[in-house]
């Protein structure tokens, strides 16, 4: 439990809080994007319900219903899938923790992306894995890297992916890719831990099939989540698996929490029936493109030309590299917070084995324009002053 | 994970859905008394909010406001804290399976009372505990016992207690056995979780210490629970517990699933803010009081002179002992069903160690007056035919 520290996190959710700061650490989606008045109005009507069942104790793998509902949005994104293939989850992050606690024993080594999602490592911690971490570029994973470190690891038990618009690179993985992932998944017996919290935040390209879509033994765990599609306040999310692994995280999910919030699985339901769930995301998709173009934009116009960063086809997040060197965390607590007035998330906690100091992660779904555009100037001239 | 079969429970929650049978099986409230049109006015509040603060993430801790109001109402119960030593929990279920994960290898010994909470048991069987069970008598655990048992037992590291109310049986334990409880667990250095869902639903009697207050080593990790007195659907529960306790719970909080619901967090707040908890608390004493008194009048009109069943001074069950040979599972699947369309739970499950199958658990709470006559004469018409 002490293998991972959340204390970076949390400082930066604190930093997150001062107005005064400009921050582009969190993975906050924008909070005036919300439907607020489409959830009034099913909150209303779920605590007029005289029977009381919004508010009371539900199953534990979720409202049937919702289940239902999920099964027809995977099925409709090519994931075909019936209810009974779906459990509610507490946000996705709660499948990363039942996923660790089936397949990962101390020292069993766990495949991640080279850098990949915090929260995941902060997931798998109490489980003590080893961890190999494959690089990424453009196409995501590396694939020959990873073929390569599967041959050389016989204990790798479980494979780690975001493969849509990655955090924190925001890279997406190739379709080919995708096939020779599956492939030596299905050789070399691991387990697919499959997580698509930015799949329908797509500006870019086409959507691409999901791995659980490729799978043909049953081995992917496909998580998905409302938080960056709906809010992330109701913590709903869901896994889709096979039925003996579906089986066994149901165990889990009912000695873990017992059930997630009925009242939130009700709205997320009629948000469902009521609304329309792709138009929503249509406005998110536009929003979050121009977002990113305001700070890929200013980005080209303030940063010395030294730093690069990607430019994601969807997601949340751009991943900026440093000259080799160059320590993020020191400079943010240095510089670009007093002088500049600006946080990103250092990029160093990123990375599963050999930390490289030299990065940042950079969001731009939640600071508005203005903010976009005066932050990153603030800290395009404060990286041109000690560079 | 295999250990603990929560089907009994589902099974049961699919009885409790067909309207035809009589449950007194679930552990539900009663849903005519929750304050739906309080939390109406609440939820509407909270979604007009214009900053969208409660649809965003929050800190993993929980908000710092609900923290500090839930410390205010544990000092008040005379449990002295501040709001850092509060960790809002996705239901107090969640603080089970932190416990068992941070104090229990496979093969620790985990002291239950005999009977105990079967969700204790799903919580902990992840981490293959072995468990040694004290029987209960009208007082609560037996302390003699319990002593004779850890000077048996060296492997012993937990103790899991409900001391208000207990879920099966109904019965608390006295204020001197709360003193030998803990002067036991200095002796033995063991981890104890006092679990109180059911500690303000009191229709009778003083109220008696929290073993919280009474430990003075930093060794009782307190956990509380909205879900009986608001409303479950919430999932809203708590820990009490030394700083160095809670610190490792808060680092399992993020690992486990970020956050409890933003939403719900600020909904308790509210309600604590513009509500008198206190007066919505002892409207459900005095209705939970009746509904006892109700289901304890038609027992003892009903019942065979042989069957016995306690006669809780609060919370929402009753525990029922047939003679020596009864099979509650059997008579419920053979008789109460088809004959009286009853269901309960039958008491086998609640045992750690060795089931003993002539009880039941029969919940006062959930049905009306009427279906607790009827059902409760239907049932008793059902024993005198069959016993």
């Amino acid at each position: 439990m002490n293998t991972v520290q959340p204390s970076a996190i949390r400082d930066l959710l604190a930093l997150g809080a001062d107005p005064a700061i400009t921050s582009f650490g969190g993975g906050y989606p924008d909070a005036t994007l919300f439907p607020r008045a489409a959830l009034e109005g099913i909150f209303r009507d779920l605590l007029r319900d005289p029977s009381g069942d919004p508010l009371q104790y539900a199953p534990s793998d979720g409202l049937p219903r919702l289940r239902a509902q999920i099964a027809a949005l995977m099925t409709q994104d090519g994931t075909p899938c019936a209810a009974e293939d779906v459990l509610i989850l507490q946000g996705s992050q709660q499948g990363l923790d039942f996923a660790a606690r089936m397949f990962v024993n101390p020292g069993d080594v766990i495949i991640v992306e080279d850098p990949t999602f915090l929260g995941a490592l902060i997931a798998f911690a109490p489980s003590q894995p080893r961890y190999a971490a494959i690089p990424v570029d453009g196409d995501g994973m590396d694939i020959d890297a990873l073929e390569a470190t599967l041959a050389a690891t016989p204990q790798a038990r479980m494979l780690y992916t975001v493969p849509d618009f990655q955090n924190p690179t925001g890279v997406t993985l190739s379709l080919p890719r995708r096939h020779r992932l599956i492939d030596l998944a299905n050789r070399h017996d691991l387990i697919v831990i499959e997580d698509t919290p930015y799949r329908h935040i797509r500006f870019a390209g086409d959507t691409l099939p999901t791995l659980k879509s490729l799978d043909t033994q049953g081995r992917v765990i496909h998580l998905g989540s409302f938080s960056k599609i709906l809010v992330p306040a109701l913590r709903l999310g869901w896994a889709v698996a096979a039925p003996h692994l579906l089986e066994k995280m149901g165990l889990l999910k009912v000695a873990a929490d017992t059930q997630t919030s009925t009242l939130n699985m009700a709205a997320a339901s009629l948000f469902l029936d009521r609304h329309d769930l792709a138009a929503h995301i249509a406005t998110l998709r536009t929003a979050y493109r121009h977002k990113k173009e305001v700070m890929l934009d200013a980005i080209r116009h303030h940063f010395p030309q030294e730093v690069t960063v990607t430019d994601p086809e969807g997601g949340l997040f751009t991943w900026a590299r440093f000259p080799e060197g160059f320590d993020a965390t020191a400079f943010m607590r240095d510089h670009a917070l007093p002088e500049a007035r600006v946080a990103y998330v250092p990029g160093g906690t990123f990375f599963a084995t050999t930390p490289r100091p030299n990065h940042a992660r950079i969001n731009f779904s939640a600071p508005s324009e203005d903010r976009i555009r005066a932050g990153i100037k603030a800290l395009g001239h404060c990286l041109k002053t000690h560079l």
